[in-house]
C-alpha cells in the first residue's frame, strides 16, 4: 500500500542517507525533512527497541511514505551510505560513532561532541568521554558561525537547541564588543518536545498544559558548557553567563530573552550586520520582538532587539523551532554543506501557522 | 531585506497566481503552500482592510519571503494572472467573482458556490444568490470525486472542511450500497482555525483551551446543505444525515466519527477500493482509527473502520487538516488539475509532528 | 513550616478519613476536596511506592496544608478511621478491600466493584474476581439513582467516569420509555486525566496537545459493561449501546453527545423531571448544549437536549468533570450519605473558569 | 430553577456585597470566590452592556447559583451594600468611584488608584487623573505589606497582577538590603486571562496556543509605574527595574523569574523571614522553583530561590494565579480585612490540579 512520493526517479542521482536513532522526535523530524529533500534518499532507519517495525507504526504521520523499516544499527550496510545522522541518546552516540566506518560522514545530534575539551565534557556530563579523539575532530554545528569548517568536516556535532538559541543572540555582540561579557543573562522559554519522547511524569499533558515553570535552575543545565566554550573563545577570556530555561505548554519552539549591558542601537546593528546575508535568520525591525508561533516547523530564526528605559541596557529576543532549526533542520543544513548540496535545499518551507 | 527563495529563476515558466482575501487563515495557508510550489508564482495578494501592508506584517511567519504587498481587489491587474484563489468571506465571494474576467480560472474557498440549487442556497444561507449563473457553472471541489470535471472547469467551489471530512467517510459507502442511507450520524471534532481569524468571544484562548463543546446543534450547520446535495445525488433519493460538530482546543484538524448501519468488513472494502489509488488518502488497517495529530499541516487524509459489537453496525473515522486538505490544500490540488500541473505538486509534504 | 488550615479546632467533631492510593490523580482530587470539607479530617494517606514522602512532595499544589505523610496500607491504624476511600489501581483494589476491617465504610474508586455479575466482571476485566462476596455487597455509586442504598451501604463502588456521563443522559429516558433502547449511540470526548498519572507515550503533552483521536474503538471499552448492566436493568431487557470515546487535549472534562431515537421535547421533559430536585444537575434550556469548560473542577453536571431536523431523533449532551463529579466528587458525595452528613457538603464550589 | 446554595439561612448575618463590572474575568472570579464565602452575600452585580441578563447567561459556569441579575450601576441601591468591588475597565473606574456614596467601602481592581502620584499616573496612563483626591486616599492593596492600613481603609487599590508577582520576590530583599537595587531584572511569564475577556486577535486560541512571545517590551508596561513607586519607597532612593513580560499558552498563572545581585542564602533568609507567618505565601526549599500549575485557582503564592554558579548572583521565582491572588483573591482578602472578617475566610481552597 506504500507508494513512493516526491523522489527523483533516478535514485543514483541522490545521496544515500541513514538515520541512526530514527524513533525519537529528532529522528522523526529528520525523516520529515529528508522526505522533502530532492537530493537525498533515506536508505536506513535504525531503532534498537523498535527494530523490525515500520516507521509508520512508530510514527503514523509517516504512513504512506516509501521508507525503509526500522532495523538495528548492526544490520545497516554502511557501504552504500553517503552520510549518517546520529540521533541517539547522549553517551550512546559516542560509542556508536566510534564504531562506524572512518570515512562515513556523520552529523551527530546528541550532546556527545559539542564540547571540545575532555575535562569540560567530564564536568558537565559526569563521566569521561569514550572517544576523545573524535571529540577533537568534531566541528561544532552552529552553521552560520562554522560554515567553512563544516563543509570539509567528517563529523559535525549538532548544538544544543537552547545553546543555539542563546548563541544567535550573543555571538555577534561579543565579537563586535558591544556588550559587557560579565553581564549576560539568558532567559529561555522552551517547548516540551526538547525533552524527547521520554516517559517522564512532568512531560504528561496533565502536568504540562496550562502552566509554566523553570527547570535546571542553579546553573545546572548542560548547555552552559556550550555557552562557556563558545563565548569564552569569542571574547578571548572566560565568559560565564547566567541561564534559566523554562518549560511552557507548547510542543515546539524556543524563545530566548537575553538581557545585556550595551547600547541597544549598537546591538541591533551588530546583529543586523552579522545576519544580513544569512538565508535563515530574519532581523525584525528595531523595537519588535519575535514569537515562536512564527517559526514553528521551519528552519527560520527571528531576532529582535529592544532598548531598556535605562541607557546602556537592552534585550535581545531570538525565536526558533527547537526540533527544526535547533536540531534536525540544523543537522540537515550542515549535511547539505558536507555533501556539497546547496545549503538551503529542503529547508526553505515556511512555518506552519496557525 | 526580503529575498526570493525557492522559486525558479525563470518566472516565465511558472503560472501567475492571485489570492483574493489573503489576510485570513485560508489565504495564509495558500500562501505557505504556493511558496513551496515549483510551478506557481504569487503575483497578487489582496486584503481590503489591510491593503497597503506587507504580508509579513499581517502574518510574521511569512517574514523574509518574496511576496507582493496586500492590495485591494480593484488594484489587481488580472491580465497577467493565470488563476485566482478566492478566499473571501461568504456572500462577498459571489459578487467579487461575478466581476472578474470571464476567462480567469478561479478556485473559490468560500461557501458561495458549493450548493448548485438556488433554493438550497437560499435556505441554508438565508438570502438569494447574487450570481446564480455562476452557481450553475461551478464544479464541486471534492477532488477525488470530481477530478475530471475539475480538470476542465473554470470555476471550482471549495467544499466545506467539515463537509469534506464527512464525505470521505460516506460517499464510497453510499455508492457501493453497503450502508443504510437513513441511519447515518456524522459526529465531528474540529479545530478552532475553521472559524477563521475572527474576533469572537468563544474563540479566545481563555474560552477555548482545556474544554470541549458541541456547536451548531439542532441540524443548523450549513454544511448539512452539502451533505444533502451530495449524498442524495449518489443515493438517487433524499438522504438526510444527522450531524453534530464539536469544538476542541486544537488549532488544526477535523476528526469525523461516522456511525453507520452496515457490515464493517464490507464498509472497509468499499473504502479501500475507492481510495486504493488516491495519493492523499491513506486507509489504516481494519480496526484502527486515525488521529488528527498525524495529518496536521499536510494534505493527507487518514481513514479507519471499526466494527461495533452488534453485527451490522460500524464506525468510520476520518482525520484531515481543516486548513490544508479541508480547504487550502484541496484548493491547490484543484488548481493543479485546472492548470494541467501534476495533481500532487506542492502537496506531498509530511505532517508536522509533534 | 506546615500550618493547619480550614479545619475545626476540635477534631473529635469530624469524621476521620483515610485515602488508600492517594498518590494518583483521584487521590489528589479527594485530598483537595476533603481539605475543604468541614466535617472530615484526613488521618491517613497511603501510596505504596511513595511511602515515606510528604504529600506536598508528590503534589506540590498541596504544599502548606496540614496533611499526614504517605505511608503503606499495612501501616494504617484503621481503628480510628470512619471511612476509607480506595483509589487504588483496578484489580489491586479488590484484594486490599478484602483485607480491611469488615465494619469499615469504604468508597472504592476503582473498577473492581462496578459490575455485580462475576461473569460480566470476568468478561470485561479478563480475570475472575478475587472477592465475589464483596462484589455482591457493593452498591453502585451513581448517587442520584442509588441514593437510598448508598445511605446504608458499607461498600460503595464508584462508577466509571465515562459510564457516569453516559448514564446521566440515558437513564431517565429508558425509565420513561421515551427512546428506542436499540438505537443508542454514546459519543464521548474525554480529558486526559482520566487515564491517570501513568507514563504512557500517548499521554505526553507532545502527543496529546493540538489533536484528537478515538480510542477503545470496536466496542472494547470496559465501561460498556456498566452501560449494559445498568441500562438492561432499567429497560427490563438487554440493552446494548454503541459507545466511542475520544481523547481531546484537555486535562479535565467529559462531554457526552448521545444520539437517540425519540421525541426531543419528551426527552427534555423526562430529564427535567428526573433532575428537577438534584442539587448538582443543571438542565440547560431546550436547544442549548453544555461545555466542559463550565464544570471544570466542580461537582456539577450540565445537561442539554437538541432536536434533529428529522422528527423522532434527538441528541442529549452531558458535561461533567471526570476527576470531580465523575470520580472523586461522586465518591465524596457518597461518603457524605454514608456518614449521615448533608449530601452536598464540601461539594458546592463553582467551577474554575477560565 | 435556580436554587440557593452554600449560604447561611439568615442573611442578616452576612455582609452585603456588590460587584461593579461583574461581566469580566475578575468579576466572574470574585463571584466564584464570594459564593464560597460564609460571611458575604452578593446583592448586586453590574454590567453595563449586559444589563438585564442573568449572570449564568454571561458565564454558564455560574448556572444554578442564586445570584442577582446583571444591572446598570445607576440601578444599584447602595444603601444596603456593605462593600463594593469595582472591577471596571481602567479610567472608567475613577469616575464611577467618585460618584459612589462617600462612606461605602470600595475595593478597586482597576489600575486607577495604584499610583499615588498624579504625575506618575499621567505619565503611565497618558491622561490626568479624574479623582486625584481619591488617589491620595487609596491604600495600595498588596495585603502582606499594607495590612494595617487596609484594615482601616475606605478605598483599596488592587495591585497589578504582574506588579504583585514581582513585588513578592523583591520587597523583602530591598527592605533587608541584601540585593543591589540597580541590578534587578524581572522576567515574567503570564497567562492569557490577564488580558481579560477582550476581543483581540493575539488572544485567539489559534494565535496563542503552542507558542510564546514577549510583549510590552522596551520598558512600556504600565506595571513599571507600580514597581518604581513601591521599590523606590522601600529603598529610599530611585529604583528602576528592567521588566519583560511574556505570554504563554495558559489561561491562569504568572511565573516571575527575578534576576538579582546578592547572596542566594541571604536572599532566601530574607524571604523566609518576611513570609514565615503569612498564610498564603509558601517558601519552597532552598534551590527549588515553583510552577504555576500548583497555584491555579488558589490564593497561594509559591516562592523559590536558586543560586547562580557565580557568587553574588541569584534568582528568585514567584508563582501565583493572576486572576485569584493577583487580582480577585487579593481583593477578597483585602475586603475581609476591611470588614473585620478573618483575613483568610473563603480563600483557603487548594489549587486545582491537574
Amino acid at each position: 500500500m506504500q507508494r513512493p512520493f516526491g523522489k527523483r526517479n533516478d535514485r543514483s542521482m541522490t545521496y544515500n542517507i541513514a538515520i541512526l536513532g530514527a524513533s525519537g522526535y529528532t529522528g522523526a523530524e529528520l525523516t520529515r525533512l529528508i522526505l522533502g529533500h530532492p537530493d537525498m534518499t533515506l536508505v536506513a532507519l535504525t531503532g534498537e527497541r523498535k527494530a523490525g517495525r515500520a516507521m509508520a507504526e512508530v510514527y503514523p504521520f509517516l504512513r504512506g511514505f516509501d521508507l525503509p523499516g526500522l532495523c538495528r544499527i548492526e544490520d545497516v550496510d554502511f557501504s552504500g551510505v553517503d552520510l549518517a545522522f546520529c540521533a541517539l541518546p547522549h553517551a550512546t552516540s559516542q560509542s556508536v560513532i566510534k564504531g562506524l566506518p572512518r570515512d562515513l560522514k556523520v552529523v551527530d545530534l546528541s550532546a556527545d561532541f559539542r564540547l571540545r575539551d575532555p575535562e569540560a565534557y567530564a564536568k558537565w556530563y559526569g563521566k569521561p568521554h569514550d572517544a576523545p579523539e573524535l571529540q577533537a575532530e568534531a566541528v561544532y554545528g552552529l552553521t552560520e558561525f562554522y560554515r567553512d569548517q563544516i563543509r570539509t568536516a567528517r563529523l559535525v556535532a549538532g548544538t544544543g537547541c537552547n545553546a543555539a538559541t542563546g548563541q544567535y543572540a550573543i555571538r555577534p555582540l561579543l565579537a563586535a564588543g558591544v556588550i559587557d561579557p560579565d553581564e549576560i543573562i539568558i532567559n529561555l522559554i522552551t517547548g516540551v518536545s526538547g525533552a524527547g519522547r521520554s516517559l517522564k511524569e512532568n512531560l504528561l499533558h496533565a502536568e504540562m498544559s496550562e502552566g509554566a515553570n523553570a527547570y535546571a535552575i542553579g546553573s545546572t543545565h548542560r548547555h552552559l558548557g556550550e555557552f562557556d566554550q563558545e563565548f569564552s573563545a569569542i571574547a578571548g577570556r572566560p565568559v560565564s553567563v547566567q541561564f534559566t530555561p523554562h518549560l511552557a505548554p507548547m510542543n515546539r519552539g524556543i524563545l530566548a530573552t537575553v538581557y545585556v549591558h550595551g547600547h541597544a542601537q549598537a546591538i541591533y546593528e551588530a546583529l543586523e550586520q552579522a545576519y544580513r546575508d544569512e538565508p535563515f535568520i530574519q532581523m525584525l525591525p528595531f523595537g519588535a520582538s519575535p514569537s515562536t508561533h512564527d517559526v514553528r516547523g521551519s528552519n527560520y530564526v527571528h531576532v529582535g532587539v529592544a532598548p531598556d528605559r535605562r541607557a546602556g541596557r537592552a534585550s535581545v529576543f531570538v525565536a526558533l523551532d527547537n526540533l527544526c532549526k535547533g536540531s534536525s533542520g540544523q543537522a540537515l543544513q550542515n549535511a547539505n554543506l558536507m555533501l556539497g548540496v546547496k545549503e538551503t535545499t529542503g529547508l526553505l518551507g515556511a512555518a506552519l501557522f496557525p
